[in-house]
């Protein structure tokens, strides 16, 4: 038995890989982009993928109120696009934070210029304390063709997990 | 709107960066380790790590009897561990499939040559259709000293994910 610290439960935490993606969503006319690293497959049937969000974010109002969201992965050679996503992001006809976006028919976001993304109903949430783990059907999803490595935490040198400490991404 | 394919599910989907773990598990003297990769932390307080296990495997009953579950991450150097657990282990003493492995003060198998693993028991279950999501709340963790790379899926030829299909691990 270790002792459990802030520290190790930081350290360990960070050390589990992820993906990178900037999460779209909307409510009415408000657009949001944020960039989260907790995300998995949970079902086949359907395929469903959870994402975790902080409850104090603009995402998480959002996708609270509205119901659906999308998952934009990108490039490992264009990680600084994540960079730009740190905070609610800025809306003006057709981009979110200069980044080309379409919406589908459901008005959820997609980032034109990521390498895959889904689009997602939630069919289930749950608030586990300081986030809420969104669990969305997939809608719709894209495959960009050739070769790439999708961007994942460790190509960065960002760091999400662990124990709440000040400085997370609050968007 | 794309046409929402079997095909395109499972490429796009098998495209998510994912960690791989073995997960360990017990009921009485019943012990078990399963390969897995539907693995996130999703809360800070308290830290919640979630993984998607198969229902009709061996590890589901387990965990879903004892409530306990360890997940253990190994070196992107040694992912021939993980093509071991890919069907119902075989324990014998202090072993499972020739692996060495230490039970927790809860019975718990944590494996020796892991680089990283959590000990976790289950906050939270819900069965999605084909897998069920558990949420573990860390109970104890260890981090290895030193250099290394967490095996990754991408670092083998192993895929997982998208729709039901033949050949899934079952243990």
């Amino acid at each position: 038995m270790s002792e459990l610290t802030p520290e190790l439960l930081n350290t360990t935490t960070w050390k589990i890989p992820n993906g990178l993606a900037i999460v779209g969503s909307h409510h009415e006319q408000e657009f949001n982009g944020m960039t989260a690293s907790w995300i998995s497959q949970f079902n086949m049937d359907p395929v469903t993928i959870g994402v975790g969000i902080d409850n104090t974010s603009l995402t998480h109002s959002l996708i609270s109120r509205n119901g659906f969201f999308s998952l934009n992965f990108f490039s490992s050679d264009n990680t600084k696009v994540f960079v730009k996503f740190s905070k609610p992001a800025k809306y003006t006809d057709g981009y979110l934070n200069e980044e080309p976006i379409t919406l589908t028919t459901n008005n959820v976001p997609i980032f034109n210029n990521s390498v895959l993304w889904f689009e997602l109903k939630v069919i289930n949430s749950q608030n586990l304390g300081t986030h809420t783990l969104y669990l969305g059907k997939v809608l719709d999803c894209y495959l960009k063709d050739g070769d790439f490595k999708v961007a994942e935490m460790s190509d960065t040198r960002m760091k999400y997990g662990g124990v709440p400490r000040g400085g997370h991404n609050k968007n």
